[in-house]
């Protein structure tokens, strides 16, 4: 199973809407035949990969899977079928799939078929490798990370609104490599305009993460790297409140750029904005906007994970930007609490993530 | 020497103004048969313990000390002549007296006796040991640590106020330990009407470091747990513009409170005050104040380590209190050097030491 987990990871990053998943065909004898992991969507699922290298010698074998193989069609045939097809003996599962279509039907197909099922071996592992798909079929959203970089004393820019750069090379480095694991990457108007983000991974996944800008006011720039979509597609999300001449301005700067997409939302909320990501097949995505965004995608339960980047400096300033806008807190004991990590260094600066407690 | 350096650190917090010394004796065999360190201003020095412990053993021997013996008549007697007087016949001294009643005079004195005297050995060490005597000596203010304690979004209050408690019990058992390294704490009227803080190492140092309140407007509480000076003494410092009747109220405190001393300086600033503290006897200094002295003391250049407390905490919120205040930079490159400790795990809290990087 552990190798099994280890093929699924090599999927980060670009199997959403899919899990992660990976699987292993051991022979009759228990001799290691084959190998798969879910790439991407819409190619064949781990187990088909891996039967497929077994070929005969999965007769009367073992499977051991990631998550509990498949029992209905999606863009792929259901690897149930496929499964009992090859003569597998025992599968043995880490984790049921929450998919209600799938939902433990899967496993039952498998019993049904006189296999032998062995289930929860790593469960822990299989759920933390999927906590982001698991998270999206709970609760509709995909799973949301918040980053930041701040100073010692919490300043994410000079009084000026100078930022570039608070964080070294290595921390910018290490947030490419944290978009390359996300579907999207969120920004608001403010941040457009104050740091013409481009928002890539710079090449580390492919295609890029979904470049996303949601706006109240719909205020612009003309230019802006964003409008260039060559490297990676970009969406602006915008409220029913958006002002009529907002709109025709927006649309002129669609039309001037063919890649950039709009979406009007029901409401220019985080949820909003995560749901409509959901149905887009995100499963995780990366908030890297500023502290009023930041505090209503907190706020809205839109944030699972806060990662900060810590520089050893010190900005100061009472009207400098900080990292988070009102949380509406009036006592210390509402603080939700958050699990934290073992911090991180950086080259020079320091990395802590804070985690959402189980509920 | 490593034996000499554990012995001076044995001091730690209490020998102020003087500086951490330990010293070791061996005989002429080489065999060690005298140890002492500096315990507290007043009392024999470390070289005089020593070889008051190896008595006759000392004729002939090597005298291992991590200071250069001292040349002048203090509160105590030359060490100088007293490692002449025992008969040592060798001297392996680790740093130079930076004192410039001392400055190499003791071991100029040595040597006209006759001494073989060995420096340098350990000088880094022992130049860490004394960072605060020597930052002292050299700029006639002691050593100035800037504390405090903030969630990850860079915050030490909710909007309201609320600040107690944002870290955890290990973290606050740390500031005590903080505190007993230090001669003097510091707190503006602001902290004092917020927190009504005790400022004091529970019991950890004796005495208890000095509690220092500084002031511009006076306006201070009539009841405050620094006016009760049972435990530690307490000294209100203000500037000559302190207004009339703010004096009158202040000699009306202080009347009331005998134990509480008062301090008019030639300024209400940063630098003014350590002078006054250096005066008393202070290498060492704990700033634990608000956003605007703490901006101040490091603008003025009275800071030389900042000890931050990070909660796994997400306070928010525009109006709420940040650690610091404007320290007039507006441009990144501006910014000086720190140099970062690796950070230290207090409890569920996080602690990040900069210390500033040598001129």
């Amino acid at each position: 199973m552990r190798r099994a987990l280890e093929l699924a990871a090599l999927g980060a990053g670009r199997t959403s809407p899919n899990p992660l998943v990976g699987a292993v065909v051991l022979d009759a004898a228990g001799t290691l035949v084959g190998e798969g992991y879910h790439a991407c969507a819409g190619t064949p699922h781990a187990e088909v990969h891996a039967l497929h290298q077994a070929g005969p010698r999965a007769r009367g074998g073992t499977l051991i899977v990631t998550l509990e193989p498949c029992c209905h069609h999606g863009r792929t045939p259901p690897c149930a079928d496929a499964v009992i097809a090859a003569g597998i003996a025992r599968v043995v599962v880490a984790m049921a799939d929450p998919n209600p279509q799938v939902a433990g039907g899967g496993i039952a197909q498998l019993r049904a078929a006189g296999l032998e099922v062995i289930t929860g071996v790593a469960d822990t592992e299989a759920q933390a490798l999927n906590r982001a798909f698991v998270h999206r079929i709970q609760t509709g959203r995909p799973l949301g990370i918040l980053k930041w970089a701040m100073s010692l004393d919490g300043r994410t820019a000079l009084s000026n609104g100078a930022s570039q750069w608070i964080s070294g090379p290595p921390a910018r480095a290490w947030v490419h490599q944290l978009r390359a694991h996300c579907d999207a990457v969120i920004v608001g108007g403010g941040t457009l305009r104050a740091d013409d983000p481009l928002l890539t991974s710079r090449g580390q996944r492919e295609p890029e993460p979904l470049r996303v800008v949601i706006s109240r006011s719909l205020e612009l720039p003309e230019t802006a790297q964003l409008w260039d979509t060559s490297s990676a597609a970009t969406l602006i999300a915008h409220g029913p409140e958006a002002p009529a001449e907002a709109r025709a301005r927006l649309a002129a700067l669609a039309a001037a750029h063919p890649g950039v997409q709009t979406l009007e939302l029901g409401a220019c909320s985080a949820t909003a904005l995560l749901e409509a990501l959901a149905a887009r097949g995100c499963n995780q995505v990366l908030w890297e906007c500023g502290p009023e965004l930041a505090a209503a995608a907190l706020r809205e339960g839109c944030v699972q994970q806060v990662a900060a980047v810590i520089a050893p400096k010190l900005l100061g300033g009472t009207p400098a930007r900080t990292p988070l806008g009102d949380l509406g807190f009036t006592a210390l004991d509402q603080l939700p609490l958050w699990q934290a990590s073992a911090p991180q260094q950086l080259g020079a600066d320091l990395l802590w993530t804070l985690t959402q407690e189980a509920p």
